[in-house]
């Protein structure tokens, strides 16, 4: 059924055919999303344009529950693949993982440029180098108000706030029109360092017309406003001041430099040594320093092996682990497994981090483990130590306000936030038919007579597993978690080859089903069912191994069942001689 | 080191000894967490007193994500089988899974009366029913203000307010002292249906003396007093209004008959029929309604199967599945699988519930699956659709203020929740020394003079998989989650038992580990390195497997290892012939 603005496409259509012989084309512009929409993470999207293609973003998501051994999901390059001739390269909007965590993946199937913000460069490149592809990619430094020229596009960076410094949003001024894309944001009228989100030249665009708008949906279900990076300043100088005589910990996000700089500066003005734990806190802060993002005076970094040198008044140390992660330094001090720190009730601790939807027990894990050292933990459920860096409602309306686009696309969030944004653009008097609720992989295809999804492409998420990039699939998946639920029974024996006749076992074998040495009429009974159907084909002229092998899953199977209510995976393997 | 009250205690026995010759004996009660401490759920707490003893409280807790198949956790039961000559009785406060879920398997090992309230009696009986037993025990029902006898001890229920009717705080009135506990509690000024908490008489307590006080810690981390029962019902009554035309459906705990009895109310005035989803809450209402719970006109409650008979606007469907559980009425209905509800735009529904840690995600995807249907979805981060059912910090100081205790031990929480009621009460007067943070097992012995950790008794968690109780521990446990991260590969080959010849093999089977199609150059080096070691063994005179198997393990690990960075579970299997 054709939609409202389509049916007033035609009727154009048909009105100028009664002037013109031949129809002006109507330049369009395509949005290939390939991740981000109906899933937290793995961002990434193609835009089209007369044969010309470039990319925004290239994340990762993390496995769900049910993705067992599963390190990392990222999208699915096919399409990029398929179509890797026409793409002129690819622009980052910010470091987080949910926008750089894929780009490893990516590189090493094609050779096309990046452009990324100073800060984001850094990240990158220590991302690259992990995966030993550091001087192996072209990374073209950019800032906002550039023009980036790709093919018959045009992208311009657009200063924004977020939780990370350096990030951006894209307007992409094509034949079609223009685009924007807000990338993460929020709106920060007081932030610790730099400008707020570059109001005016959203509205500028706003002003000359916005074809299509891409925004944040991440906290599109917040009322109000997002609280200010500077707010967790404040808390962060109460705390020093309360914490005394005691160590300060804090654990924040590695690549939260904002936060960290907050942290220097109180440590600073209260004669405090800074160390650092965590690799990916070294890591970052290294590079933010080497880059100019984080400044102190000379000798208020130290290494963590002096923090022994000095009492505990005179420390800060910056952690990861925010998140409770079990690996993480912080998560190794609370079970009394750190190599450097032992915590006690010299410690003042700050989690400054909300955890994300599913870490919640690893974080109450954590803290119970450094309070019971009896340490001082202050956590989010407390006070006022972490803001989001996405923008909340009030954020979002202005936004739309100021671009006023004809056309509006919201993303980066699960259905129910996607909604919910599309609910507010509706609200904002973005009519109805002019909202579209799109899906990973499916084409939109924009011009300034409509929206379409014109076609799907191949896209969905690939796991990474150790060194195995998809090799991971359905059945794989399906394997473990059956053997998470109720281990295994492996049924083996050998048979002649010519008779059938067994020659020995059936022997059971099992892990993770019941413990053996006080279930051993319960392994009996199911050898006992096995030898019978195996003496039941003995006598057969013609024998089909794979016939009784699933014979003897069911018999045994169905044995193990009875009596204990699980359904271990049964393996029956035949050796024949 | 004798604590202060210690030192007071000996003092004073010096002092007396210098009048009297032989000291009077000092009355002690001893107080025995079999769980609920430093956890969320297993609630069971033994009493003892001159060598008597009683129960409070049977229930179980969830598994957590590590343990893998796990269906239900228990207590340890230990300690009570080898006092049940003494154990008098058990007392359940209330009809929650986490005081009454591990009732039955108890019930199986001990022939002991049961007390409990007339609704917490019904659930009770639905479970006892489920493990076959419900003929078997006895229940006798009690009611605030009853004094019920165990040995020396009199234990007397309190009426509290709480997320279930019925439920009670406990004095126990003992040759020790007054010892009081309040249950799972909140203080409610305007309850839906009965009284509010019943203050007078824990302030009757608290005038007289109260030697020791065990408090609901679950919200001590929540500032402020906790919302009545009755927002919800105002949030309700909204939605109705709402939803106009539309189908109703509302998803809730089973056993909250309050918000339910809410729900009816709503229904009635707005001519609507009650239907009900889910086998729990269909249970749990055909019980309410029986016992004189809930309450409605005739002609109300119709069939599920009578639903499509009515025009949506003519109906409310109460259903489980609030916590996004995959086997759920709602999630069912979100996932389009249900047999008689299908979703559209005609369906108003309110998810009455908050999630409880862990599950979120779970809630996420069912919101998603229900609005993709273009459903109207209501849920905990828009709207005020629940309230919890623990006192939050006020409460919590009112209550302290009341009972006045001589010692204060909280109880019911991980031990963040633990650490801050502690806070709480030292703040509300009571010394620190006279606060015990208490463990599981940990027998606490109380007199006048002083509270101490006598010792400590088996305790902890038993794990119910299937019908197995306590046959899956830490061995299959620790193979479950070794399977689940990487799978499993089987090495398996056939001997000659005198040569020690390879008659046949070494095959290599694998689940969960790769896909064997795509990763067939992977399998043959798996397999040549296994042969490579079998071989080398062949000529050897003496032979033992268990090596051999060994060193397979070893080096086919190795070689998956360097080529996947995986490391699957390696099962070798020797069949002599």
């Amino acid at each position: 059924m054709p939609t409202k603005s389509e049916k007033k496409y035609y009727k154009r259509k048909y009105n100028r055919n009664n002037h013109i012989k031949k129809e002006e084309p109507v330049e369009a512009i395509r949005i290939i999303p390939l991740g981000g929409l109906n899933e937290i993470g793995k961002n990434m999207t193609v835009y089209e344009c007369r044969g010309d293609m470039f990319i925004v973003d290239c994340g990762n998501s993390f496995p769900d529950s049910e993705m067992f051994g599963v390190d990392l999901v990222i999208p699915d390059f096919t399409y990029v693949l398929d179509n890797a001739d026409k793409i002129k390269g690819i622009v980052i909007t910010h470091g987080h993982e949910d926008h750089i965590g894929a780009l490893p993946y990516l590189m090493r199937e094609i050779h096309i440029p990046v452009y990324a913000t100073k800060l984001t460069k850094g990240l990158i490149e220590n991302k690259l180098s992990e995966h030993s592809l550091k001087n192996t990619v072209e990374i073209n430094v950019i800032q906002p108000g550039d023009r980036i020229q790709m093919g018959c596009m045009t992208v311009v960076p657009i200063h924004v706030n977020h939780s990370i410094p350096d990030a951006v949003g894209l307007a992409i001024e094509s034949p079609a029109g223009v685009v924007i894309t807000t990338g993460d944001f929020k709106i920060d009228y007081t932030p610790p360092q730099g400008d707020t989100t570059d109001l005016s030249t959203f509205a500028r665009y706003g002003s000359q017309g916005v074809l299509a708008f891409l925004s944040d949906s991440t906290n599109a279900e917040r009322r109000g406003s997002s609280a200010s990076e500077k707010t967790v300043g404040k808390s962060f100088a109460s705390f020093f001041e309360k914490a005394e005589n005691k160590r300060i910990i804090i654990a924040t996000f590695a690549s939260n430099i904002y936060r960290i700089q907050q942290i220097l500066d109180l440590a600073v003005r209260h004669n405090r040594k800074v160390a650092v734990s965590g690799r990916s806190m070294m890591n970052n802060i290294a590079m933010a320093f080497e880059l100019g993002y984080l400044t102190a005076p000379d000798n208020v970094m130290i290494e963590p092996e002096k923090v022994k040198d000095y009492d505990p008044g005179q420390i800060v140390l910056i952690t990861t682990g925010s998140q409770g992660e079990p690996l993480s330094a912080l998560a190794r001090m609370a079970g009394g497994t750190h190599r450097q720190f032992s915590i006690g009730p010299n410690d003042f601790i700050i989690i400054s981090a909300t955890p994300i939807p599913g870490n919640e027990k690893m974080v109450t894990r954590v803290v119970n483990g450094l309070m019971k050292s009896g340490a001082t933990v202050i956590y989010e459920s407390m006070y006022d130590v972490h803001v989001s860096g996405h923008a909340c409602q009030e954020e979002l309306k202005l936004m739309l306000n100021l671009v006023k686009p004809q056309y509006f696309i919201p993303v980066h969030g699960e259905y129910k936030h996607l909604k919910r944004h599309a609910m507010l653009a509706e609200g904002a008097g973005i009519p109805q038919e002019n909202i579209i609720l799109a899906n990973t992989g499916g084409v939109l295809r924009i011009d300034r007579n409509g929206i379409t999804v014109e076609e799907t492409v191949t896209a969905g998420q690939v796991l990474v597993d150790g060194l195995g990039v998809g090799d991971v699939g359905s059945v794989v998946l399906r394997d473990r978690r059956h053997l998470s639920q109720d281990g295994l029974v492996v049924v083996v024996f050998t048979a002649d080859s010519y008779s059938g006749r067994l020659l020995s076992g059936p022997d059971i074998v099992s892990r993770g089903f019941v413990y053996v040495k006080e279930s051993e009429g319960l392994i009996s009974e199911a050898r006992l069912a096995a030898r019978e159907v195996i003496e039941k084909y003995e006598n057969y002229d013609y024998r089909d191994w794979t016939v009784i092998k699933s014979k003897i899953r069911d018999q045994v199977s169905a044995v193990l069942y009875k009596k204990t209510k699980r359904s271990p995976m049964v393996l029956p393997i035949v050796m024949e001689v």
